[in-house]
């Protein structure tokens, strides 16, 4: 039995957020469909923010009741706050991706309260998830951010990652994700970020969250795998980028991910070369985007046989 | 202690090979002086072709001469067989690369004779080096091409990168140079080949060579690193591609390479500022070039400290 790693577009929301051009509501549904085609079982389509805030996501009614029209796919959203949490519900998405920073600063600057208030708050979260009826309670995820280092701060001390790790599991979450917000990581630090995570809030999924934005992501990917980390999100195109680096990479490129963890034999699912025709379809919507990733430069390997269809003939 | 690691640049060779207009000897001069002086140890100058086949190695001469004048620097050269050699050792160069493939259809594609024909050239070309007086022999590396992969047959076995490994170490190499040529390989792949290799011919250095044509070069580079791999080429701004995916990624990036070695505690000697900014020069003589890099666009993380200092103070 080949070991599933599960696989978690972010392009639609860490990837469109910065972008100053609207994508089309039906341009995003598109997407969700075709990736979702593709093999990918897992969105984050939009995010619950005030339009106000970030005009992108003005649709994110629409582009969820959309993406939840696609059998087999969970459709994921990130929530920043209570009133998020309120919309999603009243929505039925399947998945909230909560998230709040482990660096002071940066906590501060995105959500103005420490990290300690957004627990408090998360915990609201879950309160009023738990008041739902059983059948209609959103899968709700702790997202730590800047986990591996902070553009205000630097290096993140690991002992406050674990800390917020284990304060949101034991408010409720179902699911951590501890993210790379801005490129900092290196494989040893994944390492040990990434075990001493597990060690404390292992019995629940803890998913990796990586950006490229100094060309380590694919090995840090490699790291995580090495700690037993199974879910990863990462980005079409590698959409996404930085506000404070202009120009620079931004998530880890989704092909790119999909080839190596296909190629090392792991089971993600994911039709390599369906999900390279759809990176036509966010060119065609927004022509401006820049868009990353080496396999759609390069082709698949010569002779390459997907490790499906390689288990078949082994 | 810190681990130290040797990294080897190959750009001027790798990268400029199949780049159509020639950079100028002065250009290619400046550029390995100044590379040097950010503390790069070693650098592979040229290629000791026929003019008529690689018109920009027409000034091999002069680029060898001159970079043998940089002290503390180790002057590589490519050979392709034993004219080739003999021109190195003419120089004074203080090292030469042979390079063979270990797929069959690339080396006869290559240079027109099955591998077991260029063990024998390599022979010849030990057996050339013997003969020069003691305080005139250069280093010979053995370099096996498309080890993890070849753009005609696709997958390599792994046994066979491990015969012609053994064959050119008992033939004399002083080291071993096993290359990704083409950018195919994954991290559990190159777990395998380089543990294969390792455990015959350990007691020489053995150089992983990796191209990032899939986007998985720096997680291979960790790969490696994890086997006990402390030898590394790669290229200033990621030069080279890949002559069958125009467009595509070529080396690792040098920068990158030193960031994610530096961050994870290694001492590679090399003084990443003033790595970055060689690439100036790059752009300057060359700019139709295409040039990679990620830590380029994005800058150190805040506040880094490198590693030599984070030792220092610790």
């Amino acid at each position: 039995m080949r070991q599933h790693i599960t696989l978690r577009e972010v392009g639609l929301r860490d990837g469109l957020q910065i972008h100053p051009t609207f994508m089309p509501t039906e341009d995003k549904l598109a997407w969700i469909a075709a990736e979702a085609a593709s093999g990918m079982r897992e969105i984050e389509v939009t995010s619950y923010v005030p339009p106000k805030l970030i005009p992108q996501f003005a649709d994110a009614e629409a582009v969820t009741l959309g993406a939840l029209r696609i059998p087999g796919l969970t459709v994921a959203a990130l929530i920043p706050n209570l009133r998020g949490a309120q919309r999603g519900i009243e929505l039925g998405v399947h998945k909230l991706n909560f998230v709040m920073s482990v660096s002071e600063t940066h906590n501060m600057k995105n959500v103005r309260r420490p990290p300690a208030d957004s627990v408090i708050d998360f915990r609201a979260i879950v309160e009023l998830i738990k008041r739902q009826p059983a059948n209609q309670r959103p899968i709700i995820v702790g997202g730590l951010s800047t986990a591996l280092g902070c553009s205000y701060e630097g290096r993140v001390a690991v002992s406050q990652v674990v800390k917020y790790a284990t304060q949101l599991v034991e408010a409720g979450a179902d699911e951590i994700v501890v993210a790379d917000t801005v490129g900092y990581a290196d494989p040893n630090q994944v390492r040990e970020v990434f075990k001493a995570v597990l060690a404390e809030v292992g019995k629940i999924p803890v998913a990796a969250h990586f950006h490229d934005t100094r060309g380590t992501g694919l090995a840090n990917v490699s790291a995580a795998l090495d700690c037993g980390i199974t879910h990863f999100d990462a980005s079409l195109a590698g959409l996404g980028g930085c506000p404070f680096a202009p120009g620079a990479s931004g998530n880890i490129v989704m092909e790119d991910l999909c080839f190596m963890l296909d190629s090392m034999g792991f089971d993600t699912g994911v039709d390599i070369e369906r999900l390279i025709e759809v990176r036509s379809l966010i060119a065609r919507s927004l022509p401006d985007i820049p868009m990353q990733g080496a396999l759609a430069k390069a082709g698949l390997p010569r002779n390459y046989v997907m490790a499906a269809a390689r288990a078949v003939s082994a």
